[in-house]
């Protein structure tokens, strides 16, 4: 069934709200662009996937993925919330401590962690996810982790996701140990004097089906059972990680959480008498899921041009917003000043910075734009701000939390000035 | 010809140094990941190509491509060999002040731009580049615009670039008006009531042989006299923009200079008797030639892991440097510590970041790579620090800037408390 995003979206008079709030009225006083993150979406999100597993299986570990969005008041629901964290760097971790989640509410999945990386995540307390041999051994001569309590990821062989850069299993990824070395691994962590209690796999991103996470799920349980049967490993928790999709398209369906939660739990139950694994926690990390559809990003049109193609020239680029020219990826938009108005035609919507990549959409049918048109690129919670640059020295945009009527800046629009930041000029060069 | 790196690169007792200063003594010092330019490889890269251009035209001007590298310190070189700048944004405008180019030395050439920013350009003084007929008409509504001397950007239906990304030409492009309406779009600028005296035009990047760009400046001079001819504009300047590229494959050529710049010249000298354009100065725009080869990226690598690929994981990745990631860049990448090994096996060179497209190499043949070596990524001067960001809660790297054998930070390393600038939570949250 074709997603329908107006629908599902607030809309008064031709305009487009978030929470009891006019995208018109933000733009406006907090001038544009501008993320706009709406805090009921957030805690709704959560809860219905929360409670469409819980309900299913009780010892469920909700591990927000942070990299999706660190805003720190985005962190803060989800810490009230009751959320967990997945944490892949350090500055994650202090993200997430800063935000107020306990150490044992934080799990650490680096990739190519260094030594002064697994020392810091150590000393942080927090559950050390481990992505190869060489973390694992380098971890062992860290002072005080004799008898630590750590998980292994392993490389499950099943790959999905929307773009080639996010199918995070299978023989081209970089991430985990092979799930052929799995029980040697355990074995060796052992030796090495760890107590492994989990077992974490990520097969990729915006997955909109049960399939290919069931297939996940049964391939990590079948190498847990070996694990467990050939290691001895009882396990704490086993991590399946994230990737749960959202439409970004309106071709897209929406997962449908309830048979998804049915099948995947139906089955890791099954697995885990099959194997005789006990009643780990079950872990699922997910970022896109709980954050992507509760913000837009508001841009005003200031040009429309008529060249070989027809373009609507916005105040932002990719800079603001890297995943149009990054991996293609298709954002809906919708004119936030004019809502209710009939596609009429194909337009190119361009960003501004100085690439011919910086495109929102190509082609794309859109009601007749105008100069001084409000566009609302929804989805732009997730993987959104967190990748933002300052590039064509262009300072990155406000970012502002609606929670009903209430609005509150969550991060200031940076200044000039903040390009400057750190930066020093040798004085033989001002003289 | 081939391109030699190697013999391109400063080796003493099988250390990479940059100016005088052993990379490996620069990595301990200033830890990894850290950008280090070469002061002296700018100003001889800048030398180079002004003498090329203007021993056989004299009014040049060259106007640093800012974007490609906008820390203060590599702005202040440029400005101190007497070069001009090339701004796409009041970001940059505000830099290239700050820097100490006079506003007469500075052409800014936005693309999508707001009212703010023709009315921030105009305020600063500074010879003002426009894009659309849209910008060309809102400028004219800014009071003290009138008479005011502009330039306009003509889409040349010429196209060259190393990725689809970059090419800034041709019926896709976002940039310019179309060149069939040049004389029109120019007489509309006399209408307005401002005094036409430059066109630009910028065909993409990366470009190695005369070719794409002579017919570039052949269009774009048969354009100017049209314009000349019909509308009776008198230019002052012809801005051709850049894309004069340097090899980043060991298959590629360098651009040869001599060749390029007496056809390039030859073929202007001919067009402006051709259409009677008298003598006006010759812009051009480069950016990635002026930098590029003058700085790498130092990142040690941290694991070796035999998956089902090969891979040496480093520590940092596309937040750093995203140009292999975003367009599939070939970048060279040495080992530091063992210039002379010669390569023996194919390895993926792998980011830190949670991703799986975090690669800097694919299937690189590179020497046997242990723990601890230290890769020096090269041409990492263009459209690298510029582009950074701070996914996955990574700061920002430092750079620092080599003379000879003085060694200044330019950049300081961010630190995790930089992830929070500008940050504020609602104070309900906090409660």
């Amino acid at each position: 069934m074709p997603y329908d995003f107006k629908s599902n979206l607030n809309i008064k008079d031709d305009h487009l709200f978030i929470g009891d709030v006019d995208a018109n009225k933000l733009a406006e006083e907090y001038k544009t662009p501008l993320y706009v993150i709406d805090e009921q979406k957030v805690r709704s999100n959560y809860q219905k996937l929360y409670n469409a597993f819980s309900s299913k299986y009780e010892d469920l570990h909700m591990c927000y993925a942070a990299k999706a969005n660190t805003s720190l008041a985005v962190m803060k629901i989800l810490e009230d919330e009751g959320s967990y964290i997945d944490a892949v760097s350090p500055g994650e971790i202090y993200t997430a401590l800063l935000a107020g989640f306990t150490p044992d509410r934080i799990v650490f999945t680096g990739n190519n962690v260094t030594d002064e990386e697994l020392l810091y995540a150590h000393q942080a307390g927090v559950m050390i996810n481990l992505d190869s041999i060489s973390a694992l051994e380098r971890l062992s001569k860290i002072e005080g982790t004799e008898g630590k309590e750590i998980s292994i990821r392993v490389n499950p062989m099943v790959e999905a996701g929307h773009h080639e850069h996010c199918i995070t299993g299978g023989p081209k990824s970089k991430f985990g140990i092979k799930e052929e070395e799995a029980v040697e691994v355990y074995q060796k962590a052992v030796e090495l004097g760890f107590k492994p209690v989990g077992m974490h796999s990520h097969i990729g991103s915006e997955i909109l089906e049960s399939e290919p996470f069931m297939l996940a799920v049964e391939t990590m349980m079948d190498i847990a059972g070996r694990v467990h049967k050939e290691a001895g490993i009882d396990f704490k928790f086993l991590d399946f990680g994230g990737g749960f999709g959202i439409p970004y398209e309106p071709t897209e369906d929406e997962l449908d959480l309830e048979v998804f939660t049915t099948d995947i739990i139906k089955l890791f139950r099954e697995k885990l008498e099959e194997h005789d694994l006990g009643s780990p926690a079950m872990y699922i990390e997910p970022g896109r899921f709980l954050v992507g559809n509760a913000e837009v990003l508001l841009t005003r049109v200031n040009t429309i041009k008529n060249s070989y193609r027809k373009f609507a020239g916005v105040d932002c680029g990719f800079g603001t917003l890297l995943r149009p020219t990054m991996y293609g990826s298709y954002h809906h938009i919708v004119v936030a000043n004019n809502m209710n108005a009939e596609d009429v035609e194909e337009i190119d919507i361009a960003g501004n910075l100085c690439e011919s990549g910086d495109l929102f959409a190509r082609d794309r049918m859109m009601p007749e734009l105008k100069e001084g048109d409000l566009l609302a690129i929804l989805n732009a919670g997730a993987y959104a701000y967190s990748m933002a640059s300052q590039y064509n020295s262009r300072p990155r945009p406000a970012e502002v939390m609606v929670n009903g009527d209430q609005v509150d800046v969550i991060r200031k629009r940076e200044k000039y000035s903040d390009l400057f930041n750190g930066q020093q000029v040798p004085v033989r060069l001002l003289k």
